[in-house]
């Protein structure tokens, strides 16, 4: 396992760093990038903070704009940030901003041709903490959040791996992908046209029967331009309430889908991880 | 005076808002931005900081990157970025980055073809502070801070209007631009090969010779790949130690040019600005 260091910039007396590595899950070079908290240069192993992001983005939007560094330097917790889908000149793409590139969607594609490099979810599940757990010092309390698309890839992540991950956290998640036109679109392609195959990417269906429970928070900015047709977040309460699941889902009035809703709530839910990778 | 809203986001429980307006100064349509903390929703006039940004940058590095509204918001005080130059297709430009668009200096040009838009250092000064506070919820007490290129009109226009502003702050400011690459060259085409009108606008010369002082604040890293040859903050240091100047200077181990390093310590400078400005 090799990585090659792209960039280093000192970040809240911690370190935001860009590294590349040749993924086999992908069968791609892939990018990511870490914020080692300053706790992290004192010979002590941190937990890690997955950060999924949404369609369109990189490893570079959760850095740059959620402001989330302060926090996890106060808290002494590592964050990692994956890029959104594969990429390179052979990776099969779409002219739309929401299938293909920058929108892999944390699914494992099994249509042709997304499934030679569309494995998402096996990328973010099992390579990328193996690497990141035996390349830098943190430890294996792993909780796992993201915007959008990556609410969406979060919450899936955990609640179908709840011995993983610590907590879960989302902004704005697509909640009911499979009754949204991002969702239908997405899965149509990469997972094919058999619904029954998408269940297991659907958030508010996995809630609406989990049994292992991961705690939860979600917030939902009211003003968001998706909240009706996309994002559906009453779908993900309704299951909450039918199974008993832990989750706590704040509406905010005024607040939109940008990163400056992100940024004006990212230090609760750092709060709320930390809470739960300290135990 | 007219202006046109082209976005708003709520932000930290005030609105961080996007506008356009014809300069007459700068004989062009301009963008700007404005954070207004939440305390400019309740009738009350709250102080604005001006912030310049460096070369390549519009109105939205700083908003987006910096993490200030945070701070903003808790202390009751606005932020308003201007863009780093006119724009449009009939305003000249150089190949280079730093020169012509997103490369204004903060400088009132004298040479053609610079002269008919680039007049930054009055539109900073009158044009858009005379809008800003006839137009929005805001006092006319005035700060002014920015980021190397940002960094030099910042210090310049509060070095030569003591009288404007409470207080001055930057980060890794052109603190001696006669004597830099980037300032020679930018002069030579703005101001012409007469050095003579260049001294007007060296934040170091400016601060050796003041008598009236408006208190300021520098952070600059130590690990800034531009230190040397560009930047060049003994010579701002020398200067303040001749005229007395109210200076604090502070180096930062590690730190580099990027915003990674604004946002680590932006925090320190609304505090400074806010105590000035509430006196």
């Amino acid at each position: 396992m090799t990585i090659e260091n792209l960039s280093c910039n000192k970040s809240f007396e911690g370190w935001h760093k860009q590294y590349s590595h040749h993924s086999d899950t992908l069968n791609c070079s892939m990018r990511f990038a870490i914020y080692l908290p300053p706790q992290a240069s004192n010979g002590k192993k941190v937990p890690v903070l997955y950060w999924l992001s949404g369609l369109t983005c990189t490893d570079e939007n959760f850095m740059q704009k959620a402001g989330a560094q302060r926090i996890a330097a106060e808290l002494g917790i590592a964050i990692v940030a994956p890029d959104t889908s594969p990429r390179g000149d052979d990776v099969a793409d779409d002219e739309g901003y929401d299938l293909g590139k920058g929108a892999g969607f944390y699914v494992n594609a099994t249509q042709a041709p997304w499934n030679r490099h569309y494995q998402m979810y096996d990328y973010v599940l099992h390579e990328l903490p193996r690497l990141i757990e035996s390349m830098f010092p943190v430890s294996d309390r792993r909780a796992i959040a993201g915007h959008s698309m990556g609410g969406h890839g979060a919450l899936v992540l955990a609640l179908r791996n709840p011995e993983r991950y610590r907590s879960v956290s989302a902004f704005s998640p697509i909640s009911n992908p499979v009754n949204c036109p991002w969702g239908k679109k997405a899965f149509t392609a990469y997972l094919g046209k058999d619904t029954a195959a998408w269940a297991d990417y659907d958030a508010s269906l996995l809630m609406r029967q989990a049994s292992q429970f991961v705690p939860a928070l979600v917030d939902q900015g009211e003003a968001d331009d998706f909240l009706t047709e996309q994002l559906r977040p009453e779908m993900l309460e309704a299951a909450a309430g039918s199974s008993g699941y832990p989750l706590a889902l704040h509406r905010r009035e005024g607040y939109d889908h940008s990163y400056y809703f992100i940024a004006s709530f990212i230090e609760q839910h750092l709060r709320f991880h930390a809470e739960h990778l300290s135990r």
